[in-house]
């Protein structure tokens, strides 16, 4: 597929992605859906009325909206046709934009002249915990190896429901917090600031397609219709306060602090190409949750930190979206099994990301083995948790044959704590 | 006070109260903001002309908005001038709406020609776990004697992040829900019905005032100008799912599947009458979580359970808000203590208000003792826990020297499951 937008075979936004996102520039603070294309962005506002296939003209007005909500409200179909028309819109052979000099002007920005936002208004935000190396590392750590995995992981996609407000946009800072901890086992707890603050690899992905009903469950064999599109998430987390607060009812204030994600959604569709056998699951699940169809993808992952003041960035952990144990449709599935209902931009995250090996562990926790492991950074210096100042920065690709599909950064750098 | 709408002594709707909550009617399907007076509602939106003073004036468009969630992000000024207003308005004395015959006419509206709505849109839904009583009895059910509280009860109010989407307004029938359950210890889990439904009678207050940003917690000497009233609440909950799920991450599935609460927000304005010492906190929490001024209230609590196609009603549990030992300050201060922003409706749910005595337990799982102890019910049947058809019924009101502050029936009826 040839786009007329140029860009090296490297670029992560070839005609292949067109993921959507939200943004805004100096000259026109609105906010306005966009697709990134090479090192640009095209802005749908401009050219909404050029959607104007059967699943599309009478929904011209989710294109000029400031979220992608109502895009996302739409049915698969027009999720589908959207692609086509935008692909086709971009190709060397289409003279509509490329030729048309003044609308090219109004719809084509830089993405270094663009802001990015949230890509929706997030109704809820759940966090599942579908890495069996996570869950397993987690266990063995906390409660012994004999006790590592719970009874019911296997079972079913543990998750729990987190804080929607608190999902920030890749390049928020995020402030080191204050909380209780206790740092002698026993003593009662101290007030002061969290000591041992880390990030979780994640990725999340969007529901779309109508809100459903309260009472009417997702079921397996339609969940795809459900599932608009993925972004990378850090859900940044105080350990020291999750270990006091989390029992019985789960992770609460350790979590609430801050969620980046990137400011891409790369459809569905767009990851089709990178599909790949799911994670072998034995025992089989109950049959709600059973499905033949792969519905796995082959995502590079990575993360950096970057220490304060300092240009050097330390790669510290490689992993890979497939390494998940329970798929994005099990997810879905599952949250809904009692009847919760599902609003299009309700925001469903994996939970970290860790492969079997111990640089693909998503969480210093993992990585730096509750400390006892320190990790080497470039600049010279150690981390066992994160420090005041560092960047952690995520991204992940897919490597097709000619093209590589990107989701764009996941970034935020920790701030020192405030004065309580 | 008095009124020119007339209503009994025993009316918990007085000009003392003035709750607020959204209606519409069948000549007027939009969605108003409404406050109940007697067996009437005043409609706002119809005099939202007459709030003059000088925090409202300019501010008049809240009362015209479809959710109350404008008017409660206003400052606790602008709630107290628009109660002076609005009782102003319909008192005795004052001609503006009494002598106008045709205002009159359209600002009042029949309650019982109104269909409630939910009174917010609500971002975020946090449920707690304050009352000594309840988590003291569930931890002796299901941990022995020895292990009842967890270590951390006394030093933090727990509490979880709870679903949104799912909270739903009185009226509102539930479905008794499908999902995994181990009905033998240690076999593996089967698919089906829930068979272990119950309700859990709570009170939440919704979050007034301007957001708040990520990373600047709310502390406790300001807290109260950030709870701007007052809703009774259902947490259904599927006993035997919840028992499989929660570990490690707490509840989820178990309570997605609908939170009922009461139409009318009762505001703390209204509630200052019924105020009563703190429960006493031994030991005295960590500082940022102590408040010396009381808040807490005096709120009469009642369950009642009307079986399918009976006339006969059974109260079953009779409990109290004051029963709680974390203030509504502390829930908030302490959620926010690592930074999580807060955003005028949300909810922040008080968790199972269980007194001491054996019949002010708030849920099935105590009163029966996990289905040890049968209640009785009025009409000869037995329960342990919900039936299908059962319609819960909560009630709340405060009772003052020469007048009752009421807070409307929170009710559901629990259909039978449908084919998954
Ligand atoms: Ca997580
Ligand atoms: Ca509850
Ligand atoms: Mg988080
Ligand atoms: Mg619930
Ligand atoms: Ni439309």
């Amino acid at each position: 597929m040839k786009c007329f937008v140029t860009y090296p075979k490297s670029c992560h936004f070839p005609i292949e992605n067109l993921p959507y996102g939200i943004f805004s520039t100096q000259n026109d603070k609105i906010h306005r859906i966009g697709v990134a294309i090479g090192n640009l962005i095209l802005d749908l506002k401009q050219i909404s009325h050029l959607f104007d296939g059967p699943h599309l003209k009478n929904h011209q007005h989710v294109f000029q909206e400031e979220t992608l909500n109502s895009f996302m409200a739409l049915e698969p179909s027009a999720w589908k046709e959207a692609r086509a028309k935008i692909q086709s819109l971009l190709s060397a052979d289409n003279p509509t934009l490329q030729d048309n000099a003044q609308l090219r002007e109004r719809a084509l920005v830089l993405q270094s002249d663009a802001t990015m936002h949230l890509p929706a208004k997030i109704g809820d935000y759940t966090d599942f915990y579908s890495s069996l190396h996570h869950a397993t590392n987690v266990g063995v750590m906390f409660r012994g190896k004999d006790n590592s995995l719970m009874p019911n992981w296997k079972h079913l996609p543990v998750g729990y429901h987190g804080r929607a407000s608190s999902v920030v946009v890749s390049g928020t800072p995020i402030t080191r917090p204050h909380g209780q901890t206790v740092p002698v086992d026993g003593a009662p707890p101290v007030f002061g600031s969290c000591k041992l603050m880390d990030f979780e690899l994640e990725m999340a992905f969007f529901v779309g397609g109508p809100p459903t009903k309260l009472g009417e469950p997702i079921k397996i064999e339609t969940a795809q219709n459900h599932i608009f599109g993925f972004v990378l998430m850090n859900d940044w987390s105080a350990r020291d306060i999750q270990k006091w607060e989390y029992i019985p009812l789960g992770p609460f204030t350790a979590k609430n602090l801050g969620t980046t994600i990137s400011p891409w959604v790369v459809t569905t569709l767009a990851l089709e190409p990178f599909i790949v056998d799911n994670f072998p699951q034995d025992p089989t699940p109950l049959p709600y949750l059973v499905h033949k169809d792969k519905f796995n993808f082959d995502i590079q992952l990575q993360v950096d930190i970057i220490p304060q003041n300092s240009a050097i960035s330390t790669t510290v952990c490689r992993s890979n979206y497939r390494y998940l144990y329970w798929t994005a449709k099990q997810q879905l599935v599952h949250h809904t099994v009692t009847g919760c209902n599902m609003n299009p931009g309700d925001l469903l995250a994996s939970g970290t990301i860790s492969g079997e090996a111990s640089d693909s562990f998503g969480s210093l926790l993992e990585l730096c083995w509750r400390g006892t492991k320190p990790l080497n950074m470039a600049d010279g210096s150690q981390r066992k948790f994160l420090q005041d100042g560092d960047t952690v920065t995520m991204n992940a690709f897919c490597e097709g044959d000619n093209f590589t599909v990107g989701f764009g950064a996941c970034a935020g750098t920790l701030l020192p704590c405030k004065n309580y």
